[in-house]
């Protein structure tokens, strides 16, 4: 499927109430265990996501529409929420999400974006050119990605206790796939 | 984490309202759409999981308690919901799946399960000896396994859309990890 903005938008909306559903108040050996090493836990995934909202997307956004590719996006800090997240319960963080989120897609909203914009270009510091669509399209498969990363966190801890059915539960042989 | 029936109920508990959250009254173009070839749709998978309620779960529970391993439980059918989910909506198999799962777990409470009954064994027509226990940590992460496919299902419809940030996706560099 091409880009749709509504299709991105309807996704973009069920983020936050998703990931409320399945964190809010769940015991700590759900939501503060990671995959061992520098892996992270689903707390720090939100805290990652409420980054994003806050520095990454919609600035991004701007940026394409202001100044198209004459001025690089600032690199994503991707351990921004370690220090960001420090001394906040999940709950808080859950809410600080749903805010940003629900703000940022009021912004893109009032874009009240034409046809046209979507081919609009900015310049990503590592992959060179790239279009407002593709943002957009990313935006909804970085939460994707996520949601599939907590799934694969959660499933984790449970990894010894499911014996010998580990062999075929497919979120078990994830091997994470990040970027490096 | 060794297998704890608080925490296996409570996440348990999740899933229904985080599919819901997630899936319900979004357009087709992202829950009816697969990954190509004979693989499942988000709706496929929310009938997968209703079958799994209906037949697998709590009726393994049973034969577990019931006759050990004396009797082999029956192998789970995993296109029954190509049959069964016919002609529903996708609303209509959330609300099933929500009430089947708080039925379940309703009985799965009722059973007053005691420390010494979570080793107790079955036989599964393929893997062999399991004891409850791995049965019921078996069921969590059974669901986050589909948690985690639905994910991967939907970013699949936008991997042409994000363009060069593909390479920086996770959940578009996994391969499903499907059993055989």
């Amino acid at each position: 499927m091409e880009h749709d903005l509504d299709n991105t938008m309807v996704l973009l909306a069920r983020t936050p109430a998703a990931l409320d559903a399945l964190l809010r108040d769940l015991p700590e050996s759900w939501t503060s265990q990671s995959e061992g090493g520098e892996s992270w836990s689903a707390f720090d995934v939100v805290g990652h996501l409420i980054h994003g909202e806050r520095t990454d997307w919609m600035a991004r956004a701007r940026m394409i529409l202001q100044f198209g590719e004459t001025k690089t996006f600032v690199p994503f800090d991707r351990r921004a929420q370690f220090r960001e997240s420090e001394g906040k319960s999940l709950g808080q963080l859950l809410d600080a999400f749903a805010r940003l989120r629900s703000e940022n897609l009021r912004e893109l909203r009032a874009l009240n974006l034409q046809p046209a914009d979507f081919e609009r270009r900015g310049r990503h510091p590592a992959l060179g050119r790239v279009t407002l669509s593709q943002l957009l399209a990313t935006w909804v498969v970085h939460d994707l990605t996520h949601l599939h990363q907590i799934s694969r966190i959660m499933a984790y801890q449970y990894r010894e206790a499911v014996g010998p059915w580990s062999k075929y539960l497919g979120v078990l042989q994830c091997a994470g796939h990040s970027a490096p």
